[in-house]
């Protein structure tokens, strides 16, 4: 590695800061009180990985579409749209450790705000008036309602399948990774086969993010992640260090029977909670967990070598990197 | 007029035919539960007024663009998805009669279902290929979630003034014919003048479309409309037979504070509601709401003239009749 974390992000500032003036000014809306809150959400701390693999992706090849800023700041706007939704479905009081909407509007304004991002991320990704880029764009948020619709839907269910998670998490996260990898090299003037390519390197990276993201859910204190820890387990979603600590206990071990109360919504009680989480995090579940995302960020790394931009094969290492050893 | 309003339909009917597969084909997710719910939504008794319009605009001008039926079914499941989310935010348990996904689904699933309806509308008005079909259509969207925050933000004041309620009902309905008109228009291959025109046509029967259902909300019995009569009223949404009325009373009539109280939400009993809708109904503004549609409807009709394509021209004739002579 020949760059730190840091790096990365210094070298793709100017872009970035684009992205956020970008984003502001979509992000507009006659109501003043409206107005005010829209810009503390966009602004509101995201990591802006999105549009970073994007922006990477759009230099990779040589070439730089000009618009791939648009695009970026339009991936990240559909993110922080769905987040909204999110949050309002989820009545979530706290977004990185910041009030929501939902602590100071009533739901039917809310859901309004998050369609009117929506609206507007769509208007950033047609700006370089690629059909192409507009498919895509359309495509990957019916993948994030579809996996959401999913985390819905299955909730409440202890027994459920690799498949079912991996399938759960691809459209929840993944789907957009992968679409903004595409569409960054699409813009950047890759071949098919370079753009198919990013676009996995896209999949695999939000898969790991994902799953560790469902690591540090159970693992860190509420105050690191701005959030009650174990908030998933009791809004009954099981992710996959869930599956693995449920897959080691014993036919008859008491924890059995916690956990699937918990998962259905019959146990609330704050004590017992905290104490199965407790046992998750000594158990070897949170590291069997990790080890499905590290074989992911490896999958992912083996596409670099395809990646012509020296630079951009650096950065997206750090970024692969990234992705695994996090804490928040 | 040379044609009955069913014969509009008619002649229409092989476009709509494949229109209804279209949508019906988008609306499937891979949850039979959901799917069965979706298809009874996309088939769910719409007038179909929107792809009408569309497909009318994309014939006006002799050649036929075959993607214009997709777009006619995603400015239609556009329109579903938004009815989608409005009956969320109202907490509506009937439309057209029948009852909403309220009444089976939880808020979070309704709200993923409407985002889902959104995406795949999107992934319709792309098929084209047609970066400016793709502007006309996220901004189309973005207007209407603009219109329906005005309603929400702007509800339970009675103090408004005509402007606040155009802008409002603009982005509510007139923004999605006016989008489709355009969209029409511009895939049939129209000039801009032409196009403009049309859009122009499209926004004022979108108006007088909506004053119609403002003034039928009122009129006509829960039974007619499918949904409690005054239902905007009991919900503090003001329109302008509302404001007629309210204009027209006398500035110390105990009726005004009836209203008020309304509006506010402050007074919810059923005989006063019904008792006030009475009132309104004996009183002129009724019909005074509907000269506010019928000069909507005469600077449309004075557009026919620009619309080269004779049989079209005779259609659009009727659908601009039906938007001020209908009863549901």
């Amino acid at each position: 590695m020949d760059v730190s974390t840091q790096d990365v992000f210094e070298m793709m500032q100017p872009d970035l800061d684009r992205v956020e003036e970008t984003l502001v000014e979509s992000a507009q809306i006659d109501y003043p009180i409206v107005n005010s809150m829209l810009r503390a959400i966009v602004s509101g701390g995201g990591k802006r990985l999105r549009p970073i693999l994007l922006l990477l992706a759009a230099r990779a090849f040589g070439s730089f579409n000009e618009r791939a800023i648009d695009v970026a700041a339009g991936v990240e706007l559909l993110h922080t749209a769905s987040l909204v939704h999110d949050d309002s479905i989820d009545k979530a009081a706290l977004r990185r450790g910041n009030p929501t909407l939902n602590t100071e509007l009533s739901t039917g304004a809310v859901i309004l705000i998050g369609d009117y991002l929506f609206a507007k991320s769509a208007i950033l990704a047609a700006k370089p008036e690629n059909p192409r880029v507009m498919v895509i764009f359309a495509t990957t948020l019916a993948e994030i309602c579809d996996g959401q619709i999913r985390e819905t839907l299955e909730a409440h269910k202890l027994d459920q399948s690799m498949e079912d998670y991996e399938a759960r998490i691809y459209g929840k996260t993944a789907a957009l990774f992968a679409g903004a990898a595409e569409m960054g090299a699409l813009l950047g003037g890759g071949t098919e086969e370079q753009i198919q390519n990013l676009r996995a390197l896209g999949t695999e990276l939000g898969m790991a993010f994902q799953v560790i993201d469902d690591v540090l859910d159970l693992r860190e204190s509420s105050a690191t992640i701005g959030k009650p820890a174990g908030n998933d387990l009791r809004q009954g979603v099981v992710t996959v260090p869930v599956m693995r600590y449920a897959a080691g206990l014993a036919v008859d071990a008491p924890q059995r029977g916690i956990i699937e109360g918990i998962v259905a919504g019959e146990i609330t009680d704050q004590v017992v909670v905290d104490s199965l989480i407790d046992d998750i995090r000594d158990s070897g579940a949170l590291a069997e967990a990790e080890q499905v995302a590290r074989d992911y960020v490896a999958a992912a790394r083996a596409r670099l070598d395809q990646v012509p931009n020296p630079a951009v094969r650096s950065a997206l290492d750090q970024l692969l990197d990234q992705a695994t050893i996090r804490t928040v």
